[in-house]
């Protein structure tokens, strides 16, 4: 179900533009009478609903059971699942919503719901971002933080691998007018799933079987994840949540990244893929080092930035070393603690 | 200067097509009495102009030396600088042209200048695919085989990769008209510019000096990489070039892969790079393990695929060792000699 929080006030932007009527869409799944609230942020694709999206993590009797836990996640604004987000004909013309303008407002909508304190705050990628400068923005309403294949700053080759997507979306003449920009879409999204995945995902899954000159499996797969991604999401919204993910930079603002990363007072998981081509471990190993009560937690896996939508096993151990087991005590060999 | 050669009949293509009065362009460098025939097959984005893009190794005094050597390269048919390829409205139902239909045709027009054996044939990336199905088609007419970041069969992630480029030209309307489709085509270009560097290359090269929200460095530099290629590169050609680099496949018609490059009689050197996301090291391990006489050097870089562009240091120590010395003997750490 999704409920709808609405700004009493103009929303005033980082960039000094105003959005008028703000809305923010979330949903709150699990035991209403918890002790512990989940707050989830999710990314680039997603939306409040996270069982949909996030299901080997969240749902009854899962590793995050709703019997035991209050779940709260909400679209960002900038998207289209519910929040305040541009219309096909704003496309081009949108302001830039920063990733500190999503958190201003998750936070408003934490207020709202009279949550003093997150016990535990989670994101992978664009919602790692999220979460991670809700951490900074806030310090003392996080107890735990877990971080997930994401970074502080987000780095020129993914800024250049956004640019890439929004030429695409820019090359559709159509983009920017109602129902528009269905073809651009196609072709961002499927550049994107080569940056969420590996050579060696590809390899594995999307080999040939016979020797032909043909329509290849891998150009197929491509092709039909962007035809059926542009039935679900807006070209405008895209083109708007790209620029946020490129705007992440902690350090805005700040002395430094490391400065504001030293701000945070969580307990803090950080989570990186070994394969990761588009927030590689060393951005995760930076943010663990960073972080004053932080640890990093490895998964080794071919399958690249998606891996923390696929390996559950080792997530889920990740985990609970992490929520039920004293994070400084022995440690399984992909789970290095930081010393500060 | 640039020279033509026309087919007297008509060119019939694997694919069982057929292209009607076919041109092949070529250039012949250097001294035209020496000893020595070198043939360049060039990528992608090539011409037959070699010094104009690969200078660091021909030239008059370079290492490929104009004074000693004579030196042909010819355009790819299929491609825009000559030889026969698709006009602006044959973009979308031009025929599929194959490795092994430019190789045919590369073959023709050695016939035609009379050129019994090539001494050094070489090639990187999808010119390097070129150089090695002709070593195939043609054992004994190959002395010395050069195979730079190039491959045995192009590989699901590169062809995934060529699909999302080729959706970013579909998604321009005016791909298929007259002047058409330059806005996908800048898309793709920039596509393409990821595949092609690194995360490594972009965090040197285009890492932001200040901290501010704006267009940033690395969105600027792909999209004006994008502009500039459009400026000299045809869509329509792009698009079917991308098709013949998905095509490779040196088992197609043969017993195996490996049986393909069993064939091959040329004393070979293959150099990869550490750092190549497009065609990663192990696809030059392969060749260097399947192919009779090979050996393998490797190019340490930051820079990836384009590396072979850019690191002609060590480019040229690792020629040098393969053309003028013993590639047995005593080899440098990073030139790995294959045992068969």
């Amino acid at each position: 179900m999704i409920n709808y929080y609405s700004f009493e006030h103009n929303f005033i932007l980082e960039s000094g533009a105003t959005l008028e009527n703000s809305v923010v869409a979330y949903s709150v799944y699990g035991n209403a009478d918890a002790e512990k609230t989940i707050w989830v942020c999710h990314a680039l694709s997603g939306n409040s609903l996270v069982p949909e999206w996030w299901g080997g993590l969240f749902g009854e009797n899962k590793f995050f059971d709703f019997n035991e836990y209050r779940v709260i996640c909400a679209n960002m604004i900038g998207s289209c699942y519910g929040s305040t987000g541009p219309s096909d004909e704003e496309a081009k013309t949108y302001p830039i919503i920063t990733i500190k303008d999503v958190v201003k407002s998750l936070d408003a909508l934490r207020n709202h719901l009279q949550i003093a304190q997150i016990d535990i705050l989670i994101g992978a990628s664009l919602g790692g971002q999220q979460a991670l400068e809700w951490a900074i923005l806030s310090p003392n309403k996080i107890k735990q933080l877990i971080l997930i294949a994401t970074n502080a700053v987000h780095s020129p080759f993914g800024r250049a691998f956004n640019e890439s997507q929004r030429l695409a979306l820019l090359a559709d003449q159509s983009f920017g007018h109602t129902n528009g920009g269905r073809e651009g879409l196609k072709a961002a999204r499927a550049i994107a799933m080569l940056s969420y995945r590996s050579y060696s995902d590809f390899e594995i899954k999307q080999s040939e079987t016979t020797v032909e000159l043909k329509d290849f499996k891998a150009a197929s797969y491509v092709r039909y994840q962007g035809e059926k991604f542009c039935q679900r999401f807006s070209p405008a919204a895209y083109f708007t949540l790209s620029k946020t993910m490129d705007s992440h930079d902690v350090g805005r603002g700040k002395e430094s990244a490391s400065a504001a990363l030293s701000i945070i007072q969580a307990k803090t998981l950080v989570i990186g893929v070994d394969s990761d081509l588009l927030f590689p471990l060393k951005e995760q190993e930076y943010l663990a080092k960073h972080i004053p009560n932080a640890s990093l937690g490895v998964i080794k896996s071919p399958y690249g930035h998606d891996a923390f939508l696929i390996e559950y096993e080792q997530l889920k151990k990740l985990l609970d070393d992490f929520i039920n087991n004293d994070f400084n005590a022995n440690k399984p060999t992909t789970f290095k603690s930081i010393k500060h």
